[in-house]
């Protein structure tokens, strides 16, 4: 996959974390994943077309998706109610929205479906493929001891 | 939701399980739905984007989903495996290209994105949106003894 369709993605997470979490989510290695599937607890997923065509999934493990919805919203929540859900599908309706004026600037046109998300523990996110899917992960302390906690951008693009 | 929305889901989902699959489907009573939740053991999903957006959510239950692989491929399976996900995937694709064609005559041009499998044991698909989500029941007997599975097409489409 040319890096061009890659940036893109890359730009739009590390923006949205900045501009609506105040803090900056450090990228891990980029993998070229081999299997399919992606798994979290909550998961979001865009399809988006025009142009070309692909669709990004966006997974956190239930205390990331409560520490993303702390830091948005300001309350705390022990656990992934329909709140916590809409806001990690706000979160992704935003982050492809950007990747969407990124890919804009690229020439690419692209627009987005309704976004939807998935709810459940070791629930498997499979993408229907034969293209590369590549996964993104950005790391963010979710306290003062250095805790960590990482959100995977798994997408693939033709 | 204007009818002309609905109605090429209908024709969609009846054709394709008609060509592809051999039998009919009886559709049941369409419902608007209230809760944005849609649970199933495997869920297809595809995200349409273009002159108007939409996802639609195509869930089966275990043994549904099975009896479609066993119709569609001819082999037999007991549990939800790589294939049995893949032709979930291609029935989703394959029912929304159809829509797609029923759209495209209504004058409504549509993109799709990647399908998605979800696969888990009463997983949450949530549809992150305001607008109403139509739930299609399609009904069908996966053995001589009467015994039946449902399909639900669910959709939302602005």
């Amino acid at each position: 996959m040319d890096v061009k369709y890659i940036n893109p993605f890359i730009h739009a997470a590390q923006t949205v974390f900045k501009t609506m979490l105040g803090f900056e989510a450090k990228m891990g290695k980029p993998i070229l994943k081999n299997e399919r599937t992606t798994s979290g607890d909550i998961s979001g997923i865009m399809g988006l077309a025009g142009d070309r065509k692909g669709t990004i999934c966006i997974s956190f493990h239930e205390k990331g998706a409560l520490f993303v919805f702390k830091t948005l919203v300001g309350e705390e929540h022990d656990k992934l109610n329909p709140e916590v859900v809409d806001s990690i599908g706000e979160i992704t309706n935003i982050i492809s929205g950007q990747a969407r004026k990124e890919f804009e600037q690229e020439g690419v046109n692209l627009k987005a479906a309704i976004p939807m998300v998935v709810v459940g523990k070791n629930v498997e996110v499979n993408f229907i493929t034969k293209i590369p899917i590549i996964s993104l992960p950005f790391y963010f302390s979710v306290n003062n001891n250095g805790a960590q906690e990482v959100m995977f951008l798994d997408f693939s693009f033709e």
